[in-house]
């Protein structure tokens, strides 16, 4: 299985590192005995309060070192993937951040983190230190299991009693709330499949039509597995979990979400969506996530964790942290604003007229319709064929929409060509029109003055549209024959300088920038760009009827 | 392929309404247009400063609605999946956040959004608004391109030009720098698979000992596909393809470490890690991620994007934003501090004699010697058969080191078989015994009354092991012959608590708390917990020495 990893061993070490080189809070640092023992802690700590240190196996980043910072933990003690830290990296933790007002342990509910920041918890205490600890096992999965799994929902903990240690809150209050806290924590896991421990070869864990629920933040094995279905249908499966367990009342709950690994960032934001959807979401005042908060390396789900809210909650939720990986709370039933759209009509035009502006309009369009198979035949040895028909359709357009057009007011008239050409002609070329004619028509309102506007609208078709002269486009006869109006010549002269410059492109080999398909180079040789050559055709007519 | 989603037709729909109700930034909102249209944007926004708007096809999540907020962007709009939005949507914007100041579209260089952007800019200008485009076309992967596509190098046009424009710059100034700033971005991907649009059926598009490097974010082919390796090699052949395109000079960067979507947070680390060991990163001072900015759906890959700083980008990219995307910045160079680890050494203990001391103990350690077969038996039939094997070794250690331990005085002797059975004890019970020993000692220096210290180890074993009376323990022996002895009993009558005890757990069907594996409950039915059985004669060979 391809993983972006070094050495197997090298794992947790070299993951740590790059936290810390890149996290914005350069604050942060190691213990020196790192990397053997495996300690993140504050550098701006002064221990005048409760230290807070958590911790446990890594793979479930950005716990716990992300959450190092002020408002949040003192210290985490990571051991390696899915393994408890040592009871030595522990007390080292311990001795390293605590001070008179004493150090609370909060451990997730696995048996080894459990005994391991235990026994550290009792040599600290030997060594004069005040120790406290607070267990969490959120996870509701198993119902009347001997030992729930402590999961996402530590995070409540981290949060909550974190604000009241910054606070300066003594520590058996600290650890008594956390211990109250971890007492009314609810959490459920649902993945599309279990995570793969790098270096291990994965397992086909799970079928197609499979997903499982309750599953551990380990790969540990869910409650059931049950099909596989719409977002919605499976976000409702977790919820209702969580609603057996916490039962009918008038409580009101924060609610994590939780990405557990991989779930890309759009199909987060779908099951949030389908979250607020559910009925729990009614009982839910405080939103946090969706995020990756407690991953399981690169497991394809989600958890959710309720917390049953006390008054004190709220203010230690909100509360503003300078920890990167802490997503900001959301106070839910705060209004989603609408803005109301201005309502951007169609743009309506007077019918007008003007003889001579009718014939070169009658020209333009006569030479595209009768064109069109002369074109599809050029682009068809370059292209898909196409380019007779759009512009013999777009032609045919204007000519039916004749006695709507304002033809009497120039900038009007290009104004609806725009929209005209927008609407009917579709594809690139009809946007690039449309701008040429909007563009335009924008200009020689300011100009008054027919060729340099034209020249306007060219320059910012080749602004939108990233084509320059040369590049085997409908500009490389556009711009030659504006440049003979501007220098004021003849339409004859612009028409033939169009002509030349719809020939040049035959031996041009660099395929158009608007092609949608690489061409090969040496088969564009010899051949006219059709774009090129329907301009040429359009300013021959013209200058024709003129 | 499973996903979380509902109808493929609602995907963004649905993860912008999912996005605007849970993101900590309430005064986010949506035209009223929405669905249909897809904008987000800013409703504390008073149009007195240039406005911000970017966008294009979603799929890319947080951008481009995750970066809406003071500081970043005014609005975003979103097309369907890699697809632009429309005319009418992005002229649906300008008109909603432009004012007299005007405003800025930041568009990545695809010809759908170019092109759809430059109707709706020319569209707005006729209806009198004042509007820049500036085209981000930072992709390097292949070089001489004739349209470098756009990819997550944008994000520092946003930030930069959305720092300008919250400091009142001019429309003028902001749409110069934010093009100026284009010109200096170099960007490339390197992915372990493609992105799979949901719905479609994932191909098998790279082989297992292959990667993409330079494929661009919406899966289009890459320049080259190199071997799977190391993420440091990885890493290198990505950075080694950007130096190339900057050239050697002493100019100065900012980095960009992007997640494309679905890499675990833990390898995002170690990339992170394996990047600012390239030579690249030496001409890197400020790092931004890693983080998932610019995401291609579910694309297990990254980018690095690179941005040749001027004097003036390093304020605007350090500035503090409210926007739950951005991850903030990091200077690198900040040292990575090294916390000196207090030099935890093994406890040393001075020996000493008491002979009463000696005999309790070596009563202990010969029930537990010569209990090997019979507790080792008894817990094959529930376990994996080593309870037997674990205290005989751990009581052997014990009587080895007799002489050296603390004998004389009952507090460090407490803490030095602590020491002991941790190190050479093994598993969960060494650090239980460990626990109990240790608490109990600090008990004994406060209480200088044997039965209470014993019973407060107990309670701290308990506590840390998490297991209660009845759950098939040591406990079950234990705690009735502490009990025996605190209500002031004789040791014979504590053995012989110990001992009915330890026989009353035949009749419990529970699985012990402490054990590995799940334990089918009848089978346990009739059989004494090994533990307390181990438990029992110790208190039963004590007492018939004493």
């Amino acid at each position: 299985m391809k993983r972006f990893i070094n050495l197997k061993g090298d794992i947790v070490t070299e993951a740590l590192d790059g936290f810390l080189a890149t996290t914005p809070d350069s604050s942060l640092a190691r213990l020196d005995s790192y990397p053997h023992t495996k300690v993140v802690l504050r550098t701006d700590w002064d221990k005048s309060r409760v230290a807070m240190i958590s911790g446990g196996g890594s793979g479930h980043e950005p716990a716990h070192s992300g959450f190092v910072g002020e408002g949040m933990l003192t210290a985490a003690v990571c051991g390696e993937i899915f393994a408890s830290p040592s009871v030595n990296a522990v007390l080292s933790a311990i001795v390293a951040v605590t001070g008179e007002a004493g150090c609370l342990l909060i451990v997730k509910n696995y048996t080894g983190d459990r005994l391991n920041f235990g026994l550290a918890a009792e040599r600290a205490k030997a060594l004069g230190y005040k120790v406290e600890m607070a267990i969490v096992a959120d996870d509701i999965a198993i119902p009347g299991a001997n030992q729930a799994r402590g999961v996402a929902g530590t995070l409540f903990v981290h949060k909550i009693a974190g604000f009241m240690a910054a606070q300066g809150a003594p520590l058996q209050q600290v650890s008594q709330a956390a211990r109250d806290l971890a007492g009314r924590i609810y959490s459920i896991g649902l993945s599309l499949d279990t995570c793969t421990v790098p270096g291990n070869t994965p397992e086909q864990y799970l079928e197609a039509t499979e997903v499982e629920l309750g599953l551990g933040i380990h790969g540990e094995p869910g409650v059931s597995r049950i099909a596989f279905a719409a977002a919605a249908h499976l976000m409702e499966v977790a919820c209702s979990k969580v609603e057996q367990a916490i039962g009918q009342s008038d409580r009101r709950y924060a609610l994590i979400l939780n990405n557990l690994g991989s779930v890309p960032p759009i199909e987060m934001q779908i099951l949030a969506y389908s979250l607020l959807e559910t009925s729990l979401a009614e009982r839910v005042d405080v939103i946090i996530g969706p995020a990756q908060l407690m991953t399981s390396l690169d497991m394809n789900g989600f958890s959710i964790s309720l917390l049953a809210l006390e008054p004190q909650d709220k203010e230690a939720l909100f509360s503003p942290v300078a920890v990167a990986a802490w997503p900001g709370v959301r106070q839910r039933g705060d209004t989603v604003s609408l803005v109301p759209a201005v309502l951007l009509e169609r743009p309506e035009f007077d019918p007008s007229s003007d003889a001579g502006t009718e014939e070169v309009i009658h020209a333009a369009c006569t030479a595209l319709i009768t064109s069109l198979d002369d074109l599809n035949q050029l682009d068809s040895r370059i292209g898909d064929g196409d380019t007779g028909t759009t512009f013999a359709n777009a032609a045919r357009c204007v000519v039916d929409e004749m006695d709507q057009l304002p033809c009497g007011d120039g900038v009007r008239l290009c104004h609806a060509l725009s929209d005209l050409l927008a609407r009917h002609m579709g594809g690139s070329s009809g946007a690039l029109m449309a701008i040429f004619f909007a563009a335009t028509g924008e200009a020689y309102e300011r100009t008054r003055y027919w060729p340099s506007a034209l020249m306007e609208g060219a320059e910012r078709m080749m602004f939108y549209g990233g084509a320059k002269p040369g590049d085997r486009t409908m500009l490389d006869s556009l711009l030659p024959a504006i440049d003979a109006l501007q220098a004021g010549r003849s339409m004859d002269d612009a028409a033939k300088a169009a002509r030349n410059g719809a020939d040049a492109t035959a031996k041009m080999t660099k395929a158009g920038a608007g092609r949608a398909s690489y061409v090969p180079s040496d088969s564009l040789n010899g051949v006219v760009d059709p774009g090129s050559e329907a301009i040429a055709r359009v300013f021959e007519k013209v200058a024709q009827r003129l």
